[in-house]
């Protein structure tokens, strides 16, 4: 809640500047279990999340608590992208490198660099409740290790809250995006 | 507005501490229009919507909203640096690599694994209404499509208003960095 | 403080949320003096700023000024590792690539793409004033120049204060995660 539209609209390729108040810090923790290598489609978590924690306008993130998994944002269209993507990783860091940590098996390092080169963390607006993506974009966790692992993410939204009465010094205002 | 420096400073490397107050959550879109592969230095624009939205203290954040161009902070000085940087990602995502994924054009998927390791959010600090940028770096949009494309930018400040009155509990304080 | 528990744990894979008031943002400045190419622990200087701002419940973010090295979350345990992440990045943006830009000499367009390729902005959740890295995750500078540099990080935390009366309307909960 308590948002307000800017009344004239900026010059040139700036939209509206809406505003808002921020109002709470929600923090959930979201479990995965992935099936070994390969994508995995966690937006409808998140877009759960942001409801159950009663968010409106702000931001949301995400992060990854493990070295040998990364997240993304990509295409949710055509499953061929995200084969693809897998192969790009896999030719970017290959198995057979000759690395030295190779305790873990020959699927840990080839991970670690994966998750250095995609990342452990990501920010996403949300405006009316919902996360300001793109129509192609999804919210992915890549599992980079071979076989299937338990995977901790910690899911946060700061920002303003719904279904409260709108603050004294700021009003409503119609969807942006 | 609303920010004090610690009294004393620390010890070690690590500098005063600068406190201010969460106040808005400012939000704009940034429509930009780009002319194919290459980089865009968007800092400018960037800037200016922090003055549009009276940031004082706090962080910017911007997310691009497409799977086939991203966002990055690089140096800003010698334009061989950008073309160079266009180099590597063409020969770390070639076109000739046999993606299964054709069917948007052959630039079409090299975009989307350059995207994956460039990344589509980034957060950066602002003090006293300005980007803590260093020096040499510079805000840019990667377009990796052949063609040019809209893009899409959503801009979010989260901090203290400047303008106002000093909060009762916190007072003005000399620039930091 | 000011943060509660949700009373019903959320079905499914989310934990329960935790909410906490947004009340202070603080900033502050980390100089690091690197020893050349290689990886730098600061998960230490990190967790120490935390302490020193109050920090409760919230997000920590640090921001890389430079365009030749870059930040990361990465395996604190194996030095083997780190090395191993030094060999991908070296054969990720070789020297000899045939690089334009050479007027900082033949260390310094390797070290912007490694930048490219591993960001200068990260973001961690923050409760009881605690970094929510996983067991094996450490917070690192990469230094992607061949000497010795100075490098400054801006380090921010946007969340609830530790050590203050729980507010009205929320109150403290046991650790979540």
């Amino acid at each position: 809640m308590a948002a307000i539209t800017e009344p004239d609209a900026l010059p040139g390729r700036l939209s509206q500047i809406t505003r808002s108040a921020p109002e709470v810090i929600a923090t959930a923790e979201l479990r995965i279990e992935t099936g070994g290598e390969g994508f995995l489609d966690i937006t409808a978590e998140t877009q759960r999340f942001l409801a159950e924690a009663g968010a409106q306008d702000g931001t949301f993130s995400a992060f990854l608590r493990h070295t040998s998994a990364s997240l993304t944002v990509q295409e949710n269209a055509d499953p061929d992208v995200l084969r693809d993507l897998v192969s790009a990783l896999r030719h970017l860091a290959p198995r057979d490198f000759g690395w030295v940590h190779d305790a873990e098996g020959p699927d840990d390092m080839p991970a670690h660099v994966r998750t250095m080169l995609t990342g452990v963390s990501l920010q996403i607006p949300v405006l009316d409740g919902r996360l300001q993506l793109g129509t192609w974009q999804g919210i992915y966790l890549i599992e980079h290790r071979a076989t299937p692992h338990r995977r901790q993410i910690v899911l946060q939204f700061t920002g303003s809250r719904a279904g409260k009465n709108a603050d004294a010094s700021l009003s409503t205002r119609p969807k942006m995006l």
